[in-house]
């Protein structure tokens, strides 16, 4: 008999890991099943939908299940919900859209529910308050309908999804109010001195940046919903929730399937969860982190694809496929202002009880005399005596920089020093960086004259 | 007594030289003697000098000789040739620009002379048709103003100089015909199927190619200049030679300096070459390629700076840096299409005994959705077997491709395998990547279907 493979959830791990049982197992039956209408989605482009930059909530997928369901030949039931899942009887019973309900059986199941939004315990009204939330592309619809009528939006959080709301809400023309617990923004991603020039951008942009501002309450009032701190209360038209996100795990709990330190699912390198058979991948799922050598949470696209696709692989086929760790790479942007960051920022790395260097310069992203070179930050962070490359923060007003935190995963993934990195043959011409290559001198400035 | 320290050629790898070596050693007396009257001046910048993109010749230089002179306390000697180089006596004897002749005295003495403009055996008429040449900055004033006169220009070599030339008559309206002897642009640098995709922008922007016709000599005729290939000859009004470069090692080899298989300067890792307290640095000297392990003559700022660091360090304190590897890193661009490399081609790769495989995608710059992306084409090279990661050439319209190549050149630094770059942790936002990134989708599809 064929062997059949479900897997939960239809984002980024769910349906890489579908398709590649189906590509390692031509025989396989495999299923996918979608909580949603969508599949294949992109949550990473809520906020350039909600600007109407991507005209559409519809564009933020790579396939149709229609398409996606007859060109691998997979069985995709959308609007279809797990209601239990039975390990020792291998099936899972499923709510379908028409208000059936189906039993399925599985030799292997994957279970990639994702994340979904957090709502701190302190935070208080936030179910009377309703507040915006961006975490599927279906909440495009609602969101772009509320804030139609909006003129003054305060967002909830400092974090990628709020800097990133806060960009669509400028780019649609609102007065926009930022609320920041910490000190900075992105404050678990970057270090403050990095922080400072992400938030000249934003602030430049006309966002009122409230910082070390924790929100305690969210009330609705009859005109608005005011935003309590303790510096006083402020209603908005609408708030905007971007205050991140946590693994979306009750399901998986429900079965049996054991939690890590961080509160996200267990997996072992084949992406094996405690239970025979079962399968978790995404944003639901802890990653190795290369530096720290523990499990951490860092729910973010390119690794769900990749557990997904480890995860699917091994659904047929055990034992096939490993997944790596992770180094932390992220990118986000305010409008023409990139961010990119790898490894441990230094407050990370401290933190962690690494005796850190650092060094923050600034360079150009081209040869001085090439027209149209703008001024990049570089902050480099390494183990001090070893001179281990940590970190790279990046920030600056062209997309390039992204490459650069890319280079430096690579460099980091390898165990480079900082003179390896400095001794790496990174190319040059004028119009794409200087013949010292930003990277290059931060490596250089952070040996103290050592090279 | 204080170290005496004499850098011959103020370019890339001079100024580094004689900066480090200031740096290394305050008491040092540091003396860097240039033939021409610019120092720290960018070759590379050349084009875009001609073109008018860059307004003058003169910035194509970071320091004046006086600013060079005075921030470092340096003694710069322009306009001054080094006619005769005593080894036992350790003395260089200059001549200066108004007429004088001095002998200096050096500890340690720094070769660094670059390259100069190649001239194929095999094409007559060179001395007479007298075209154009763009080798130093200060070649463009001369070259402005006998092409300001053209409308009708050819351009022989379709390597980096050659394509970069056409690029800048082309943007000042003339009309160009570029011949190369072999059948494709770039023919050293990447394989025939990504020059075509450099070739379609090339010859889109007007460019009327010639390719696998190599020029046997050129006339001066009353109308102009005659290019004479096997296929008959045309007349243009002006000729610009890319034809490449060869090491400038005349003054080397007169002092017994030894030169490598290449035709350029041998020199262990402290860049010192065969002469006790005689290093040589930059684009005279060969370097050694981390994969062919062996020494190659390929001559590029980036390893010319840091050669010239290495140099500068090692010729005050004996042994403190070490030069390591490169692995071929080069970016080029022809109006807005880049194209970036490193490793080794398919062609080289093969032409060196390696076994390879190797696909070629294409893929965009950008999360499909997102506004702006580009579609770039990747050839990647891996090693049968082993999966190592031999080399990647990329092209594309958007400077961002030149990054790509940096996290190439990274992994085959760490000697990466294919599945090891499909499992680094490179960054993803819709507005820089695609949540595969391109060199991702390399690595997958030249797997195979392993992952």
């Amino acid at each position: 008999m064929s062997s059949r493979v479900i897997v939960i959830g239809g984002g980024a791990a769910g349906a890489s890991a579908a398709a590649r049982a189906r590509r390692m197992d031509p025989e396989a039956e495999v299923t996918l099943i979608e909580r949603t209408g969508m599949i294949t989605h992109a949550p990473c482009g809520i906020p350039f939908a909600i600007s109407g930059l991507v005209q559409s909530y519809r564009m933020l997928r790579t396939y149709s299940p229609e398409r996606f369901a007859s060109e691998r030949r997979i069985r995709v039931l959308t609007n279809a919900t797990v209601t239990s899942i039975d390990v020792d009887g291998k099936r899972v019973e499923v709510s379908l859209g028409d208000g059936r309900t189906e039993k399925l059986s599985w030799d292997s199941l994957v279970i990639a529910t994702g994340a979904k939004p957090l709502i701190p315990r302190g935070l208080e009204g936030v179910e009377e308050a309703r507040p915006v939330l961006l975490r599927h592309p279906e909440d495009v619809v609602e969101a772009q309908r509320r804030l139609s009528g909006a003129s003054k939006v305060a967002v909830l959080g400092g974090g990628y999804i709020g800097v990133e709301a806060a960009e669509a809400l400028i780019d649609l023309g609102k007065k926009v109010t930022l609320y920041e617990m910490m000190d900075r923004l992105l404050p678990t991603a970057i270090d403050g001195d990095v922080s400072r020039v992400l938030e000249e951008s934003v602030r430049r942009a006309g966002v009122d940046l409230r910082l070390g501002q924790p929100v305690r309450a969210l009330r609705r009032r009859s005109d608005g919903i005011a935003v309590i701190t303790d510096a006083g209360e402020e209603v908005f038209d609408e708030v905007v929730m971007g205050l991140g996100v946590r693994a979306n795990a009750d399901l998986a709990v429900s079965a049996g399937v054991k939690l890590g330190a961080t509160g996200a699912v267990e997996t072992d390198e084949f992406m094996r969860t405690n239970l025979e058979g079962v399968f978790a991948a995404g944003d639901l799922v802890e990653k190795h982190h290369l530096l720290l050598g523990k499990r951490v949470w860092i729910p973010l696209a390119p690794a769900a694809n990749k557990e997904g696709q480890v995860a699917g692989a091994n659904a047929v086929v055990p034992g096939s496929l490993k997944m790596r760790g992770i180094v932390g790479t992220a990118v986000t942007k305010f409008r023409n202002t990139y961010v990119a960051r790898t490894g441990l920022s230094e407050t990370e790395a401290r933190a962690n009880g690494f005796n850190v260097e650092s060094t923050l310069i600034k360079a150009r992203t081209k040869a001085g005399y090439y027209p149209g070179g703008v001024e990049v930050t570089v902050k480099m962070v390494a183990q001090s005596g070893s001179g281990r490359l940590l970190g790279v923060q990046v920030v600056g007003d062209d997309p390039v920089v992204a490459g650069y935190a890319d280079v430096a995963a690579t460099a980091i993934t390898a165990g480079f020093t900082i003179e390896d990195l400095f001794f790496t043959d990174i190319g040059y011409m004028p119009a794409t960086a200087p013949v010292w290559h930003p990277l290059i001198v931060a490596a250089r400035t952070l040996s103290g004259g050592r090279f």
